[in-house]
């Protein structure tokens, strides 16, 4: 676990973009976020107060999460530097990039002077242990898409809030870098050596006896010619009772691949219902997941309707609708998920 | 590439299974074997002239092939006597185990004062693509199974053979750490980073103009809970024309995995051939391979009649019957792979 609350790191960032993990964890994680700290020319802002790593320390910020992200992941010199005086100022440090901080002489030396760690997320933790497919108790969720980065991390944040908010026990249960920050634990499943993809999964979401829900961040896609091996791994090892299909519908072609064309939602949807039995006999959908930000308000919510029509399930645009109709239908599927007495955890 | 001939190494083993890569390397790769090592004790023996490290220096070899297995993959006290010896005597040394030969200081300093290398097969290559699914041309045939070790890594080398003997240019391709041992190369797709399966594949296995085949092993089973995820990824990457199934009729339950049952025949074909589609739509099944070596002989002509009829596809025991009969059957389905005017590399 990386130790809260966090002052997040925007650095001289002119473009949200280049921030996103730090944007993710502020907008999810607000209340573990003690401020923000920008550099000269920095034209972002969180909204957070800006914040000395000192005066950070003083409000009692025990980590700096370094989120930025570029091309390539690498840690720049002037990060490089900001880590080293958040480190020599008392806090932690955090990463997800994949140059890891361990590796830099000077940030590994000055933390060891201190006293202190940094966490490189995209490391997998050790000794994972290889997939049985037993099963196990809990309530399990995991989101699943026609694509990668077609928003599984917000619908599984957004429906551990609703979840929440609903007095139902609920726990986000991160698998990539930007999640496993904003989680403060996680496993980066595509970092996993490939014979424990499942292992791992299983792992991350243990038997669970609470009547409370592990809400899993999907990866990949099985119709994504490069990833589909992590995304079955990852179904097979969290056992899910229940799935929900993310898509974005203004996307032209597979990511990264012009001209391969996305899976059919109905298609996908059942090869995910199909591949998820094999551990999981009784595994249903509850909701689609659409990422409507590049439609007009109308156009979306009458795709929201037609696909709702054609497949059957709830329909919505967690950004501009919420999940509140998936929870709906994940809790007429599972009533006994509501035994729980208290939010939260 | 490992340097051959080589000298493969039994140590004192009293088991044939605690040197079964040693054995699968004579077996298969006869012609690049000058000879056996065998230390005191040794009671099992593969035929082949026993050698001290000298001896085989003389007759040309170039690699002593550390052909061990044992539990946990360690590097015993005695190998690393061994692999010292051979490399001041002028060998390469060459293993599979988890435990890396470069990792024994010894070995490594040998190595370095000798001039000299040793091979791990198990490390992965570096700078491994991400995978595209973009078609390329050549021929490929994959192996599948419904479980772990069913002799899949057997039916390919025994493809390979029998299409060479018919003068049609065919590449075992290897993916675990015996069949690297054997061929010379390949990729141990088990021990690659999960986001690099496919790519693996595809890097194992790129674009061929000959008219010849590569016949790539397959590893695991799309119905194993553990590692399905490595085997949809080498399906993906392999974009196969052909799939033969592998299959152990006398297994009970999936590997260590004891009240699991395995998948049906035609169910496990009809899952591989649809996962198969995204990356090579016009895929066909050419054969099925049944290991009957616990079977008496007529139970297992007739179990393979009996699959054979259900299936629609040439069955056979590899082993016990040959390959023939699905060799001939990928060449009706792929009458221009007979273009090929000589066999062999």
């Amino acid at each position: 676990m990386i130790p809260s609350p966090y002052l997040v790191y925007l650095g001289a960032a002119r473009d949200p973009l280049s921030v996103k993990t730090s944007r993710g964890v502020a907008e999810w994680r607000r209340e573990l976020c003690v401020g923000e700290r920008r550099l000269p020319g920095c034209e972002v802002t969180l909204g957070l107060e800006n914040l000395t790593y000192e005066e950070a320390v003083m409000r009692g910020a025990k980590t700096l999460i370094l989120g930025e992200a570029n091309a390539g992941g690498i840690l720049t010199q002037t990060s490089v530097r900001e880590a080293v005086a958040a480190l020599e100022a008392g806090l932690h440090v955090a990463a997800g990039l994949h140059e890891r901080l361990r590796d830099n002489p000077l940030i590994r030396e000055t933390a060891q002077r201190m006293g202190l760690s940094v966490f490189d997320v995209r490391d997998p933790p050790p000794n994972l242990p290889i997939g049985t497919g037993v099963p196990r108790p809990g309530h399990r969720l995991l989101t699943v898409g026609t694509d990668c980065s077609v928003g599984k991390m917000y619908t599984s944040l957004a429906l551990e809030r609703e979840l929440r908010r609903r007095g139902i026990r609920a726990d986000f249960r991160a698998t990539g870098q930007t999640g496993i920050l904003i989680a403060g634990s996680g496993v980066p499943i595509d970092a996993v050596v490939a014979d424990f993809i499942a292992g791992a999964a299983e792992w991350l979401t243990p038997a669970r006896h609470d009547g409370g829900w592990d809400i899993i961040e999907g990866q990949g896609s099985l119709f994504h010619p490069a990833y589909a091996g992590v995304s079955l791994g990852l179904l097979h090892g969290s056992q899910p009772d229940a799935l929900v299909l993310c898509h974005e519908p203004s996307r032209t072609h597979m990511r990264n691949l012009p001209g391969r064309s996305l899976p059919d939602l109905k298609e996908c949807l059942e090869a995910n219902l199909a591949a998820a039995r094999l551990t999981s006999p009784n595994v249903v959908a509850v909701g689609v997941s659409l990422n409507t930000s590049r439609l007009e308000r109308q156009a979306a919510l009458r795709l929201c309707r037609e696909t709702e029509d054609a497949l059957g399930l709830p329909c919505t645009d967690p950004v501009a609708m919420g999940v509140g109709r998936i929870v709906d239908r994940l809790l007429e599927c599972f009533p006994d998920s509501r035994s729980a007495s208290s939010a939260g955890r």
